[in-house]
């Protein structure tokens, strides 16, 4: 019997955190008594939604940009995504002088017109019809560019790992680590950066009910595809999990639990009304499995990272206006 | 000639800080390159939004509070408020094992809601009929009750001042401070404190336009009544300055501005799609007075309270979920 080394280490997180360093922004970690006292435990909230761009996106983003060589970064940069990750890598090019070509779904959601704000070109695909990887690839290729994908990228998955590297540096050693599961980057790199330093925590990612994919990939034991998910969670409507970052999450997480769209509304609005802070609803996820008793048994010390907030005064309306 | 002694000093706010210590939060300085751009001027916002009971005034009711007696604690607090006050005194009252009677209007305003939460006894009055302070103080008499104002106190004053103690040590000496202004105690006590430090730090007020009372009293060198103000700024709809904070104001403030209605809105929705941070209305007023090039000449470093954050998501939908 042969062991192969893991796909990722806590000194590759620990290389990107030395790289994002001073252009990333260390975001706050938020407490409640509110939330403690719902929860039944210590809570530690990694606040991405106040990272640059809105989401933990940058920390993956600029981190692989910032990996690319001065010729590539002359060529340009490449990217799909349904928006955070748009964005990000449109910050990430500009910030390294370079360009992106972004390839996003048509109509772009809301998140994903400040990429052109950051002077990205776009380039739209059907969501429900084409394989935007697909194209995005075929442009990189014609054009000479670098595609930097979303979560199925090394550099991309150390550099999100940084998110809890930075909490765990802040609260020290912590029972579990919650975080949200769309292609499975951000929580491959946080669970190689806290299980790196602490291998007993728990590791636990939550998916909305529509965009099971990793659930069910890790019951099969294989990467497994679902019809592509609709659910307001649209920063986790992904088909199918990353190669590389099934090859993390298989070995690292300690189980998956589900959220409903209506639990992440209400998440989304105890976020706003007592935490005073914006969550998207992907970035909500978290905190909708704590507060309906997902995490089982509880831990006494918990962090969640709260993903993103990346979403317009109109969209909360629609989505959290009125209680259900 | 002879000259007074100022009602409050400097020491005030730094003794009302060390009784504070541990209960109140001290909270986030949040900077925003988005903000900075858009103002020309190096921006800290103080987030009292993120204060316990989602305002700052919980520094001035629990200050306040701790200066009672065993004897007064022992027979309770009373206090009259719009909403944010009240939820203070009541928070106050319980972390002093005491406890409160709040003269809320009615219907309580939904932020007025939580101070029964806290165990509070709630006795409603009509807004536009009926004088709420002389409410307030019968029922103090008639059952031997501390009356805490909502700003017309030097130990409610000197709490308040807290906010920006907090600020400018961490920021250092600033051109400007920028508050919003009801009774005038929020920025009564921030003056008293930035100025003691730095003389020459600007102080200038933020009034809706419908409630422009201290502006006109500064003008007139005495405290002018206006019509009760009806504007979304709830926490700012005080017909007359108090008398303590007019006596600091006339000395310290270096100006008022005016915003509208619709700039607080713009104010709250900037603050929640790019900054990622929940305002009340009165809670946006310094930024709407920033955002729209009120403060003129413009300085290069500005600190900004948000002074609170309590809006519920509906309210927020109601005001801002279609852009005007």
């Amino acid at each position: 019997m042969t062991t192969t080394a893991p796909p990722l280490t806590l000194d590759d997180v620990r290389a990107a955190a030395a790289r994002i360093e001073g252009v990333a922004h260390r975001t706050p970690v938020l407490r409640s008594r509110t939330l403690d006292a719902l929860a039944g435990a210590e809570v530690h909230l990694k606040c991405e939604n106040q990272q640059r761009v809105g989401a933990f996106k940058f920390r993956g983003a600029y981190h692989a940009a910032s990996r690319l060589t001065p010729a590539q970064l002359a060529r340009g940069i490449a990217a799909y995504s349904s928006g955070n990750h748009a964005q990000a890598v449109a910050l990430a090019a500009r910030e390294l002088g370079s360009t992106a070509v972004i390839v996003m779904p048509a109509p772009p959601p809301p998140n994903g017109a400040p990429a052109a704000g950051y002077g990205a070109e776009i380039v739209t695909y059907d969501r429900y019809r084409e394989d935007r990887a697909a194209i995005a690839e075929a442009l990189a290729a014609e054009r000479g560019l670098a595609l930097i994908p979303p979560y199925d990228h090394p550099h991309v998955v150390a550099g999100q790992g940084t998110a809890a590297l930075e909490l765990v540096e802040e609260t020290g050693p912590l029972d579990a680590l919650i975080a949200p599961v769309g292609g499975g980057g951000l929580i491959a790199g946080c669970a190689t950066a806290v299980k790196g330093l602490h291998p007993a925590t728990r590791v636990v990612g939550v998916e909305p009910e529509a965009g099971d994919d990793t659930r069910r990939s890790l019951e099969a034991g294989r990467r497994v595809t679902v019809p592509v998910p609709r659910t307001i969670a649209d920063g986790q409507a992904v088909a199918t999990p990353g190669e590389l970052t099934f090859a993390v999450n298989r070995r690292l997480l300690d189980g998956i639990v589900l959220v409903s769209d209506d639990e992440i509304r209400d998440a989304m609005r105890f976020a706003f009304e007592r935490l005073k802070t914006v969550l998207e609803p992907s970035g909500a996820t978290g905190l909708a499995a704590l507060l309906n008793g997902r995490i089982d048994p509880l831990p006494r010390r918990i962090g969640v990272v709260l993903s993103g907030g990346n979403v317009d005064a109109a969209r909360f309306a629609e989505l959290c206006g009125t209680p259900r």
